[in-house]
């Protein structure tokens, strides 16, 4: 069968969150793009995910028009509750940054993004097979893959942007001698549960306990969310519902507390990773997202460093475009990569504040609960917490970064006023 | 030769400032005691230590009417120099917290509490021999010694105050089935130097850079203190001057800086711990200071620390014998202990965030400059870090720890004002 060819500006691989924000925000700035995926949309649509939208990804959200449902089915979360050996510390971001974080799981954004390609027009191919990259260095590179209707396709376009995860092909296009891959494991996994019941506490309850970490999150009305600090190679099968229960329980035990419980509907084991690929660019490779970096998940920044990158990305794409420079290109991955590491510093604080550490010491323990004791006692440092956990701005705030002429300029400089924006189901 | 008998109500072991600034704080309150100190005066006087005072140890100088030569000779810092890379990152207290440090040599504090001790007649005696504590878990706990003069002779008490240091006697008369030693050892000591020279800044600077950790501080108008961070097993005798030079040059490097070289007349390689001794008191025995915990000098905490210890056990001591109280005495290590488990925190954070790891990996190392550039361009966290470096309240400042009516409330009460008392030499 002969090859079919696609002319575009923007190859965009994956269609998660990254690929669909960045071929919206593309549409915005009038850059056409394919948007290529392997999987089959409704796959993606029942993937339990993140579940935690800083400000600044509500806020693009409502900027590209898809915030109805959002809006409408999820729930503004003013702070957190850090329960430090069964007593509370509530971090108020609405009194101490005053911003908030939107509870909306993962898969309904994709939804809404991918539903809003569809009625946009976007060219967004679920079900692709075979995705290859190809003259990433040359001036016209092109991505091949099998159609979903079998057809072999070369999508020939000016620019390739790999937003396709961390065990996607893009990273890897790029030579190792040229690749720092900036790496660190946890000595600790997730246990995760998916539960039909009420939510136990309106906000996220981050537990830290002798019995070890635990996350009380929430993902609707009737399904929760709930994590506990468990060995990497632990297994799912070794966990039936009342040993669950019963280490959540501990973790968490604090006064007048009930953990409500329900019917467990899906165990995993989450391995806790950090990792960046240095640079984010090869030629005329760009990495966004998952593909190239990951964070642990204490701190919920994975999707919001997406958001981020694609924002910075797609700006670099317009001025490359409409203003025929190339130096906010050259510099995407210092510009991504500034935002990234204070991510990842602040995951990586997160995690180890935390978590116990296996083989710690009762000085390393107490001076856990001393730096809890001082983030919590002290203004500054509740803020300083707050304002990483609502997230800073998904672009450079640098003067000329961003031309408010433009409807891309328009859209991005949206979640710059520093405004609440978030709300809760009716 | 038959035993002296001496009749005391608080018998001190340690004439450093712990000691001595618990002697000064019990004659407020009326209470009496003797001070045991094995070293002589001069050679106290000649040992070069730390060097700067938290705002609320300038305000316990002042209200001890010790504060002259301290203002006279010495230097209010009004913020400190984070120096990332050759970036000059200025923590600027004055700004955010409005309040400040004093440079002020650790030995001359020791001077002017010897000669108030002496001038109010306190009962300090140097160079002391064959100190030794009992009955501590009686109702009359003594003190044995060979006096200066050869004398044996017998302190006895109604508490014993364990003011002597890292190295004394004091804790390890805490049983060790009672006692929990939380240790920590850092894979690095601080190779030290004094100087000749004049200062190379006005204020601290503490370089973090690829070559290593180095904090450039200041003592007098013509002593300087240097550091840069070595091997712990390192020895003075590995490093002529011309390679500790090139060393703080390369640590230091910056635009426009030049550090000023002069005569090195000590050299000493300082190993880096954490200890926290729990408990802090044992029958009628008291640890402060040193004697119950050390700390990493990254954050100048030590001297401070013995402030806040001994300002608590003194309005302890004044409510027992004033009102009849034990209830503080009770609760002193849990008092005493909170504090100095921020402290322990702080000191921790300073040195992982500036110090090079043995065997960093590249996302160590990346993590860490994303944690500088998080703490230096957020001012709340900017803010958290001034707050802990100036220092918090000396006391807990629960309603009623205090009895604002007698002359001890005065003098604790004094530092809790926040405003700024430090001073320069004019």
């Amino acid at each position: 069968m002969s090859e079919r060819i696609v002319r575009t500006q923007v190859g965009i691989v994956g269609a998660g969150p990254a690929g669909l924000w960045l071929a919206h925000l593309l549409a915005v700035a009038g850059i056409d793009s394919v948007v290529l995926e392997k999987r089959p949309r409704a796959e993606i649509a029942a993937t339990h995910r993140a579940g935690i939208l800083e400000q600044g990804t509500v806020d693009l959200m409502t900027a590209l028009g898809l915030d109805a449902r959002m809006r409408a089915e999820g729930y503004a979360h003013h702070g957190i509750e850090l329960r430090v050996a069964g007593q509370a510390r509530r971090i108020d971001f609405a009194d101490l940054v005053g911003r908030a974080v939107q509870l909306y799981p993962q898969q309904e954004v994709f939804s809404d993004l991918a539903d809003g390609a569809a009625a946009k027009g976007l060219d967004v191919r679920f079900e692709v097979a075979d995705v290859a990259l190809h003259d990433l260095t040359g001036e016209s590179p092109s991505i091949t893959f099998t159609d979903a209707d079998g057809t072999p396709t070369r999508v020939v376009c000016d620019f390739v942007a790999g937003c396709d995860g961390s065990r996607g092909i893009s990273k890897r296009a790029i030579p190792e001698v040229l690749r720092t891959d900036h790496f660190r494991e946890y000595p600790f996994g997730w246990f995760g549960i998916l539960v039909e019941a009420e939510p136990s506490a309106p906000e996220l309850i981050y537990a830290n306990s002798d019995h070890g970490f635990a996350l009380i999150s929430q993902r609707t009305a009737t399904t929760q969310r709930m994590y506990f600090q468990c060995d990497p190679t632990d297994s799912p099968d070794n966990w039936d519902d009342e040993r669950i229960w019963d280490q959540l329980d501990a973790c968490t035990a604090a006064p007048g507390f009930t953990l409500r419980r329900g019917p467990i509907f899906d165990k995993t084991v989450i391995p806790m990773r950090s990792y960046v690929c240095e640079p984010l660019q090869y030629g005329r490779l760009f990495l966004a997202g998952d593909a190239g970096h990951t964070v642990p998940p204490t701190g919920a920044k994975g999707m919001n460093l997406a958001a981020g990158d694609v924002s910075v990305l797609a700006r670099s794409l317009e001025r490359y475009y409409r203003e025929g420079e190339a130096d906010l290109l050259e510099t995407y991955t210092a510009t991504a990569l500034s935002r990234v590491w204070k991510a990842q510093h602040f995951s990586w604080w997160m995690t180890s504040m935390l978590h116990t550490q296996p083989g710690a010491s009762t000085f390393d323990r107490r001076r856990q609960l001393g730096e809890l004791d001082l983030v919590t006692t002290s203004r500054a440092g509740s803020t300083y917490l707050a304002e990483a956990y609502t997230g800073w701005p998904l672009i450079p705030t640098r003067p000329g970064f961003l031309d408010p002429d433009t409807a891309l300029g328009n859209v991005l400089a949206s979640q710059l006023t520093g405004r609440e924006t978030t709300a809760s189901r009716p």
